[in-house]
């Protein structure tokens, strides 16, 4: 009963504390438990299988776009680390260090992954030589570690799981257009399967990643207005080729560096999930990404027929293609609804002898709670519909409250009240120095999130910093 | 050219230099390739694609038996790893060590997980309370590194992706029943799917994992006559629970020690798939586990027509749901074939204007070479088909192979004999002591490899070492 009795408890209510709200769904929908190892999580069953929903579609996805799998060491020595100098000064600091291997002191220390560019550059300058070994587009699925001082589940740990994608190209026409289906790719399948609307934008230089020539990002507005960038999308243009001298001869017979991308999405959407969707009942997860979709959950299950009745049901929805699963254990209707509601499972299917007599069930939606009963000859196309629904209903809700949290700002003072007093995206126009994006930070701790993609209206013609000619439109923000 | 020609240069021969062959396949069919730090490999996309197709395959078959997907961190803090005596023993010897985070040296050093035993203690030392918490059927896919001296791609190397099992339960018949389920699982998955005879039996005291109570495994037998260990199962009874305290109060509320079990295999497999397969052109492919299963080559494909007839074909066998891809790059004929052969591409289908006029096509095995001439209305079913035969001949090749070297043997000059004039399984009677196994393995470098299951006869009832009497019947070899 101890078990039980943590699992339905009261979680703290997201308007009390929305930090210590997060902290208890990641643990009591049982997604991860923390290890004697500081700063790194246990995955556990419910939260890795979310996880691997998430790697099968954007596999997919990757290999329609001829991208194919390959597996790096997860070492990297010193000296090939610091072969490329911005990329070292951006990650040297937040590594972590082998010294020995077995009883011995290495000759050279090895760093473990914190991404892998190094090793990827390494890898090319070797098999790659001429412009008929172009593109290569490889991915690895892995783990990669960057020692944080702060951590905090799936959002940011010392090790985390990854993709991380590695092409090359012959031109930087193809790498550019590269880095884009990939950003591309990622913001539908943010939309599409997770529900979560992002933006799509660019990096600022400041923001961009260590050695890049441009970053790509998608920013999605979590529950409480902070933002999370969800997936970056990097073109290096020829900056590593030529650190690590990767040439290829052209069909004219010329030694020409090669352009690179680089690409990556991690665990962090996990935590993006929890705080698009969560409510103070705990998690609330897509149809299309939860792993249980459907639970059964028998009433008055000891009398005759209930069990035999939910039980084909199940089966029923099963061979429909919905994952589905009946809770047929011992503790009360009402425990397991508490328990189905924590988990975020999309919907609760109750059965009980009157529904039998009925031939109906009700079916409860996790995310707007409502009820429908539903004839029981209906259920798989009803359940599938319903599905589908809330898959739509999900975003548009998620869509709607980040619209809600845009604030459009002129002066210095607008800036600064919307960072304190308005949860949510800040867009205001900046004149693209360095100095006045550092001063934001300073003065409000927002940061700049991205320029957007497309044609936008300006929303002045003055940078809301130092009011000097602007014509960048840029999105701000608090940021995990 | 220079790549082309890399590739269908003749490989060293099996007779002349068995070990040069398998270097020479691994590069040559791409599977991998070298990198700066000694002793890992990089997995290319022909050999990782092997990789994705084993971790589909059976992880499928772990879910069936109720396994559930979890992730560890990959750093151990040495205190933990020494909880267990024997295990540290075993491992301490070879691992890696993480002794700075950033710039900070570390208060605990950290070791790269070598194998999760202790991790997954820890963890289910606070997870399981009940015995309604029993059993836990848990499984990682990941890498783990070992410091070893002599490495060979796929088969030693200092990091190595795998699978690990580890699951908890109430009673010892529990633990030991899931062992033997994974041990026999495994065995159906090499039979069935890579084609791969098998041995299963049970390891020596000298030879069980460390801190294990019973280690179960499945030997098989490589082309040159050496074993490869190809997959263990672990019984650890409670050793470990009582190291690390895991208990659970039983249904009559009295606390009790978990028993565990582990169980694990690796892109090793891969290396086992090259030694009993391959030959002098190459890789040879199981249907079942090749990437591609089918390589369609037109030729003369400028001319009118074949093309587009080719590429009709190569979709009709798509869509009967059969790994195909055509090569219509620039290369001759003569290339594309070798490049298949290289890479093991079970069925080459050559297709030229004289096969389209007799609505024909020619269907070239890569295991026996053999050429049947089939109809194009029924393509699809007799590659089917033919997919299937290559799978069954390929299985009853290396068994015949496997079960022709087995040599039984009753005296100690029989057995050196044996050891150095006829590659293969040695069986003799062992009397149970070590030192019997040590000498054997002192003066021959044969092993035990295990005693197998199910009843055989006595070949001698005495120890074919020290002539004590022997009721234990060892399978011996060098391994690798």
């Amino acid at each position: 009963m101890g078990k039980d009795k943590k699992l339905v408890e009261a979680i703290t209510s997201m308007e009390t504390d929305f930090a210590q709200w997060y902290t208890d769904v990641v643990k009591k929908a049982e997604l991860i438990d923390y290890s004697s190892v500081k700063g790194c999580m246990v995955i556990k069953p419910a939260g890795y299988a979310i996880w691997e929903n998430i790697q099968q579609e954007l596999d997919r996805r990757f290999k329609e776009t001829g991208v194919e799998n390959v597996y790096m060491p997860m070492f990297i020595p010193e000296s090939l680390l610091q072969k490329e100098k911005d990329h070292v000064e951006g990650f040297a600091p937040e590594v972590a260090w082998v010294t020995h291997g077995g009883l011995n002191p290495l000759q050279e220390r090895l760093c473990v992954r914190p991404t892998s560019e190094t090793l990827f550059c390494d890898f090319y300058a070797n098999d790659i030589q001429s412009y008929r070994d172009l593109p290569k587009c490889y991915n690895q699925w892995c783990s990669v570690v960057r020692w944080e001082k702060e951590t905090r589940p799936f959002l940011r740990s010392r090790e985390f799981l990854w993709q991380e994608g590695h092409t090359a190209h012959a031109t930087a026409e193809d790498a550019e257009e590269r880095t884009l289906m990939m950003l591309n790719l990622y913001a539908d399948f943010c939309e599409e399967v997770l529900a979560i609307p992002v933006i799509r934008g660019r990096k600022t230089d400041k923001e961009k990643f260590a050695g890049a020539e441009a970053t790509y990002t998608i920013e999605a507005l979590m529950h409480d207005g902070k933002a999370l960038q969800s997936g970056t999308s990097h073109n290096f243009g020829d900056g590593f080729a030529k650190a690590f001298g990767i040439q290829y001869t052209d069909k004219d017979n010329k030694l020409q560096y090669i352009h690179q991308t680089s690409w990556g999405m991690s665990t962090r959407l996990i935590g993006g999930i929890i705080m698009v969707h969560g409510d103070d009942s705990g998690l609330v997860l897509p149809p299309k990404i939860a792993p249980v979709q459907v639970m059964v959950i028998p009433i008055q299950q000891h009398k005759e027929g209930v069990l035999e009745k939910a039980g084909g049901l199940k089966d029923t929805l099963k061979a429909a293609g919905i994952r589905v699963k009946m809770d047929d254990s011992e503790k009360s209707p009402g425990w397991k609804f508490a328990e189905q509601e924590m988990r975020g499972i999309p919907i609760r299917m109750e059965l009980g002898p009157k529904d039998i007599e009925a031939r109906t069930c009700v079916l409860v939606r996790r995310d707007t709670r409502e009820k429908t009963v539903c004839a029981l000859e209906d259920v798989a196309s009803t359940v599938a519909t319903l599905l589908d629904t809330i898959q739509n209903d999900m975003f548009a809700r998620a869509k709607a409250h980040r619209d809600s949290h845009i604030t459009d700002v002129v002066s210095y003072q607008e800036l600064k009240d919307a960072v304190e007093h308005k949860p949510g995206f800040i867009r205001a126009m900046w004149c693209g120095d360095e100095a006045c994006e550092l001063k934001i930070k300073e003065d409000t701790t927002a940061t700049s999130r991205c320029l957007p993609f497309g044609d936008h209206e300006a929303i002045s013609d003055v940078c809301v910093c130092c009011q000097k000619p602007a014509h960048k439109l840029v999105y701000w923000g608090k940021a995990y």
